[in-house]
């Protein structure tokens, strides 16, 4: 799949952004727990720059960026800077702590964004440009400076620009298409175009960051690879602002699957990007669609009727990658109620988990107790099963028990018993369908001002008796925390979801947080 | 957005797939019914070419292959086909009653297919093109002939084949990346040498049929018309085999916004493209992805905190398109329990429904005890209820009312009353969890063998007082149905679902289909 040497000048360093512009895109909003999960991850997984946030935008964003900067083994570790002194001297403190930092500042080069957005003529842009280049050199030598909206700049001022950029200091140039406009050939010749015309392209690696408005992303960054450009900004499951970025999996596995024609290589571990894009789904709530490039839970399945030889001619016929290639990996044993405590140790380990002591007793009781309840117990049952004892080990308040009564009679009602802080609590309140019912009797015992963003099921597996997998999004003051909960009955997995959200939001770091303002300015990014 | 005199050299001609390689994706199966309505708006919004799909596959396929043959108005209506005698005769068969019916044969060109797939040698190979194409032109002039897999066929050998396809009649010439395998570069030099090296070139339409296995379909499909292909191959929310084709809506927009680099046009209304969107997302249960392009819900999102005279900068400064421009609708008017029969109806015609009469009666009924029990009616309610009202008008059985007891204490048991051809039944049921009772429940009043495919639920809208729409899918010999049910109590509305899939299962011309496989060969497709 690679070439057999690699060489430094064909390396496409992977600049992952899914913290950053991912992060930023309605809804998907993580807490500060789950982004340092998502960064453990990519580092592992070899991203070469982790965007961890935008420091001045919110304390939260700050905390993050600091944070992962403390933590970052391999990963050089960005942070988003405005062209002001005061965003570049945030982000130059927030990303103080780690090994290599990088400081990402930016400006508006477009004719229209200089006219509408900055209300500044050229000339003070091209100003603005030296002074915060030079200015986050304080910082880091690690300076990376993009010119928003580059695709739609002019482009003799575009040149102008990154000419005094990499003269400033910078020693990545990134041209985002930020609207998600242009098209592989354009980007190809705008990329070529500025390595013929400025003087000192060569002292710079050039970037792109492409959005994938009209669903070509992914190949105008390797059209602009093709151009010159060794860095690419991507995201996990292509998640970022409106119709999102260039997906960091399909970006990868190009490169891998057709090293012929693109004979560049990067430095991630492919076998590691569905456990990074079910991880991205879960903390964001995103769902991923059925058929999406890689990752999509179709990318591997052929309809249905087909016979074990049949699937052997058909992989060597209709599969450019195996499913093994990406991570996904073959359902092996089906566990059951006979299941021991050394074939459930020894799934949990085939599934990447590494449980002991009472955290592992405790999960094999409740795993003898789904498998009284439910005939097959598959692979995704125990990750969910596990996930939530995880997520709950450290909770202030746990479910005791639920009644519910429910139906077309109404008005439905719930019996809930709390433990709060180690005491038992009881209350019963009716609600509008068996969810409401149930979630007003948790704001009677724990009241609060958050405001329910989202209310997912899923079936964790097929079946009438699946265990069914609930999601609920809370807000409250301008922030948004996501969390799970499983359980055969669906009203008990929502109420354990609806818990663990105000779990999360009573936890530690989210009080330095809730009185930040979410977002400085929405319209500033890339 | 258009140039100002269309030319027909300029002409791209939409082929739209969605009822064949889209519903041939694991899980997307439709019924007959939703066929004949995606059919029907796919007609109605200028797509040039519907396949409906695979006449020799099934009963099912030849069905409506056959009836939206009847049905089209303007398009073209295609259906697919082998090689072989049967499989021509059976489509020429089924497009018989169209206006202007069209063949579309196959077959595998590339080495590795012709050795393991068809196992024959190209001699052999390249006289099924000659036969396959003469047989079907004695059912209409319209013959297309696919090269399955062209973009990893020798080019010798594809020269030779397209020029003996086009001198036997055919008058469309396809060139499919079977195994979404192409880059654009690529691609455009595949098409173009094609056009230089076959002698007869002129005399035929060359047609891109792109998957998007590494996330390129469209930028390939674009690529290709750039080198002289004039038909697309693509569909609705870009769903098929694996990862999916290119995305009708992508392809689409992408010719419009970008018309000074892409000078071509389409006949495609593109105001509908989020209509066909929801729909076949609805028909499917196939959730469309919220950063999908175009018809994403976070497409045309910003993040939020945004104020009204900083969103009209923001429409210059990041919009390429408008909303408006592919027919997303801005909410104009909430609803409530004080809202009058008048302004209901006058919202029914803003979000597209022709009611009348009883229809209209009962929707505002239902409407009014919605807004009973739920604060704010958002449109999203609406639709939800009159899709379900207009759904359930011809079904046999009904949900009558419907009791559950329900949480930690378990098991949960359920109390159901159906009305089954105007007869009231009861049943009492236990289940592991709400759902699996009430689903036992209908189990025992109305056997049957079908299998639980799916089970999901959305919040129809925001708030704890959500309504909750549920989509089961139920399999039954080989053929699967979907269904959904809204209402504010979520068991009720699984109840709805399921009744309403089972109605499906046991609805006219599905008897027919029950018996005849669902699918010759999984392998057979390009």
């Amino acid at each position: 799949m690679t070439t057999p040497a690699k060489s430094e000048k064909d390396r496409v360093v992977i600049f992952d952004t899914t913290l950053r512009d991912g992060e930023q895109c309605p809804g998907a909003t993580m807490t500060h727990e789950e982004k340092l999960e998502v960064a453990a991850l990519l580092d592992e997984m070899g991203v070469d720059i982790i965007e961890a946030g935008f420091p001045i935008a919110s304390e939260g964003d700050f905390l993050a960026v600091n944070e992962i900067a403390k933590r970052s083994k391999n990963a050089v570790i960005a942070g988003l800077a405005r062209a002001g002194q005061k965003d570049i001297d945030r982000c130059g403190e927030a990303i103080k702590p780690a090994k290599r930092g990088r400081i990402h500042t930016f400006i508006s080069t477009s004719p229209v964004h200089m006219k509408w957005k900055l209300q500044m003529e050229p000339e003070k842009v091209l100003g603005m440009v030296v002074s915060s280049v030079t200015r986050a050199r304080n910082y880091t030598d690690d300076v990376e400076w993009s010119a928003e909206d580059a695709t739609r700049t002019e482009h003799d001022f575009l040149c102008r620009c990154v000419e005094a950029a990499i003269k400033a200091g910078a020693a990545t140039i990134n041209i985002p298409d930020t609207v998600g406009y242009t098209v592989p050939e354009e980007y190809f010749a705008l990329i070529a175009m500025l390595h013929q015309r400025v003087p000192n392209a060569d002292k710079a690696r050039f970037s792109a960051h492409c959005h994938n408005d009209l669903g070509m992303a992914v190949a105008n960054s390797l059209a602009g690879v093709r151009g010159g450009i060794r860095q690419i900004e991507c995201t996990i499951n292509g998640i970022g602002e409106r119709a999102g970025n260039a997906a960091l999996e399909e970006v990868v596995m190009a490169i891998n699957v057709r090293n012929d024609v693109l004979p560049y290589w990067t430095n991630i571990d492919a076998t590691m990007l569905t456990r990074a894009s079910k991880l991205v789904a879960a903390v964001t709530s995103f769902p991923v669609q059925y058929n999406k490039a890689i990752v999509g839970r179709n990318a591997f399945a052929h309809e249905s009727g087909i016979h074990q030889d049949g699937m052997l001619k058909h992989t060597q016929t209709y599969e450019i990658m195996t499913p093994e290639s990406v991570g996904v990996k073959q359902t092996s044993l089906v566990m059951g109620k006979h299941s021991g405590r050394h074939a459930f140790s020894r799934k949990l380990e085939e599934l990447g988990y590494k449980l002991a002591g009472n955290q592992l007793e405790d999960a094999f009781v409740r795993f003898k107790a789904l498998a009284d309840r439910k005939k097959h117990v598959y692979d995704e049952d125990i990750e969910a099963l596990v996930d939530e004892e995880i997520a709950t080990a450290q909770d202030r308040v746990k479910l005791v028990s639920l009644t519910v009564i429910a139906g077309t009679m109404g008005p439905q009602s719930a019996t809930l018993t709390l433990d709060i802080d180690g005491h038992h609590q009881t209350v019963q309140s009716t609600g509008n369908g068996p969810v409401d019912a149930t979630f007003n009797c948790i704001k009677q015992l724990i009241p609060n001002d958050s405001v329910l963003e989202l209310y997912q099921v899923h079936a964790v597996t097929a079946g009438t008796d699946a265990q069914a997998e609930v999601s609920v999004r809370l807000a409250e003051n301008g922030r948004a925390v996501t969390a799970k909960g499983a359980d055969p009955d669906t009203l008990v997995a929502s109420a354990k979801a609806y818990l663990g959200a105000l779990n999360k939001l009573t936890a530690r770091y989210h009080g330095a947080m809730a009185t930040a303002s979410r977002r400085i300015h929405s319209t500033d990014t890339i």
